[in-house]
């Protein structure tokens, strides 16, 4: 994702010193979401960048018919995957697919990628291979080309950052801001996979039968990008927002009602929630709820809509990729800010973390 | 730069497993160039991919009228800036720099920039600030929007990967390959600066006047890119190819003798080392001629052209930018391989070896 919290109210968040502090403040304290406000306040303006820092994608303009998208992200060994339960290839294809993802998230079509590698120089040759085969693979799968990168010894380290450019009809892009009051508020797939394979992954031991931990742990290891879906909403015309799920349902939501400036109501019954991710939960002794809405990592499509075109997005997107799509809350006016309603009826306030790289929690 | 051994030649020389090695093949043994050979050998064709590995910029057909302009590198504290003689924003400017100045290097215009940081968290914020302030001057002084990025925590690291896009006439764009036999090889400004620099930041306790030490640091610290040369140069329309010098006049020539499959004649005689340069050699016991030869860093532009042309380049790019161009030797047929001309006409072989950032030397 590109910074994603650009946005004025975030901005206007965003701590600075604290007077009479023995010690310097750290990123650490500070924290991703206010690190990135800080740097970025006050970018000059500029009239070919449509959309800067604050969505998934830069959306800027080159010139041609189509506008050009621009998202980058980085991934650590330990942090963002696995290298000892993820093989190399699921690592390259990981790494892809969350860029990819930011352009799904646009409603646009992948176009070329670029790929920087901090390497470990003790690392064996045949690591990389594996994991480029999956860039390469995840890439080609999507239509995008790897068109350049660089590499760089980084001792003890495994880091891939990559670089998506992807092309959408300008009328099309689809962004954070755009939700209204009473639009529908949709997800594709499912929620809580991603995190409920990472519980798998790093509990072994635990006793989960094969055919319910497979789907949980791919979901963790190799994400899906929503590509196909994204362009099909993009060209259906009647979406008003959409954005990825990264961070978590709750955090990205919290993305979307900050850019949108609305408030949001998510109805607890209604989340989608596998059988697997459900039964995963029980074995474990986890919540199958929090992993839906914090555990992040689903990479689904969260986007509002219209009520009355609802039926109509869900059949079309049905019937072009076979993805099902599920109506899980409603926008609502920014001060009614961000509700989960439990199945019972009641009403609780809904916090919109999610995960803070810098903070770690 | 982009990969830049993707060529062919370079490929073919990509080491393979060795039969009966004990130990698994280490990227660090492969190399950097070995490396990028090794994992980008046989990326599928894309018929809008015009350049891809193998130049200082991938080049992408977008539908506009100009092609799109793509480059990545990325930084590392303690190998690429060092954090305890460079500022902050030095650090920042730096980063953005030599990533300019691969743009400038194809003859393009800088357009837009997306920053990843790799950060680690008890880093002080005035740090970044510091850090992005030089990051943004640096971009807008040469027309670049940054538009997007990431933030990573990486413990015990201060690394900054960006990627910068801009933008060519397709007619006008100038890559490493199309230089020809009898072509004058030309550079702009000095060499061995940023490396007698880079000298004196790490020995500070030797006795050089300020005068002398004072632009040869500021060349370490704050390269140039030759944003204003390079378009120049492309609207010229004679220069045959060009390329940036990164890894040292050695080893950048011979990116441009692979690519373009000749071979060169330096003329040592004529390279042009500052007395600055030559000053700090003598106080520090060391080569000037080494410096200009395999230091890196200086950032100018190394290219070729028709000797008949280049009056016309030299007198044109003084009055455009008032940069001086030298010529410092001619294109030779691929046999020739790459030679060093002495002062006293006696020629000697000249390796290609520049820096490799996995092998680290």
């Amino acid at each position: 994702m590109t910074h994603p919290s650009g946005n004025e109210s975030q901005a206007g968040r965003a701590p600075g010193p604290v007077p009479g502090r023995r010690f310097p403040l750290t990123i650490g304290a500070l924290g991703e979401f206010g690190l990135i406000a800080r740097l970025t306040a006050g970018l000059p303006a500029d009239p070919d960048v449509l959309v800067g820092v604050g969505d998934d994608c830069a959306v800027l303009e080159v010139g041609g018919e189509e506008v050009l998208l621009a998202t980058c992200d980085a991934q650590l060994d330990g942090q963002h995957f696995l290298r000892h339960v993820a093989t190399p290839e699921q690592i390259g294809r990981r790494a892809m697919a969350v860029n990819l993802s930011d352009i799904a998230s646009m409603g646009g079509t992948p176009r070329f990628a670029l790929v920087s590698l901090l390497l470990s120089p003790d690392l064996p040759a045949t690591l990389l291979d594996g994991v480029y085969a999956g860039l390469r693979r995840e890439a080609t799968r999507y239509g995008a080309s790897i068109v350049g990168g660089n590499v760089i010894a980084a001792p003890d380290l495994l880091g891939i950052d990559i670089t998506v450019l992807g092309q959408a009809r300008r009328e099309q892009v689809l962004l954070r801001r755009g939700a209204r009051p009473g639009d529908a508020l949709l997800v594709t797939g499912t929620l809580g996979e991603a995190a409920a394979g990472l519980h798998l992954l790093l509990h072994p031991a635990l006793a989960v039968p094969e055919d319910v931990a497979a789907p949980l742990k791919a979901a963790q290891l190799m994400p899906v990008p929503r590509v196909p879906e994204g362009r099909v909403l993009a060209r259906l015309g009647v979406v008003t927002a959409m954005l990825d799920i990264s961070d978590g349902l709750a955090g990205d939501l919290g993305h979307l009602c900050a850019q949108s400036q609305v408030g949001a109501r998510l109805d607890q019954a209604v989340l989608p929630i596998s059988a697997a991710t459900q039964a995963a939960a029980r074995l474990a002794g986890q919540s199958a709820l929090e992993w839906a809405l914090y555990g992040g990592e689903d990479y689904q499509l969260l986007l509002t809509a219209p009520p009355d075109v609802v039926p109509r997005i869900k059949e079309l997107l049905w019937l072009a990729t076979g993805t099902p799509v599920t109506t899980i809350g409603e926008i609502l006016p920014p001060e009614a800010g961000m509700l989960l309603c439990l199945p019972d009826g009641t009403m609780q306030p809904l916090a919109a973390r999610g995960w803070d790289h810098l903070r770690g929690h």
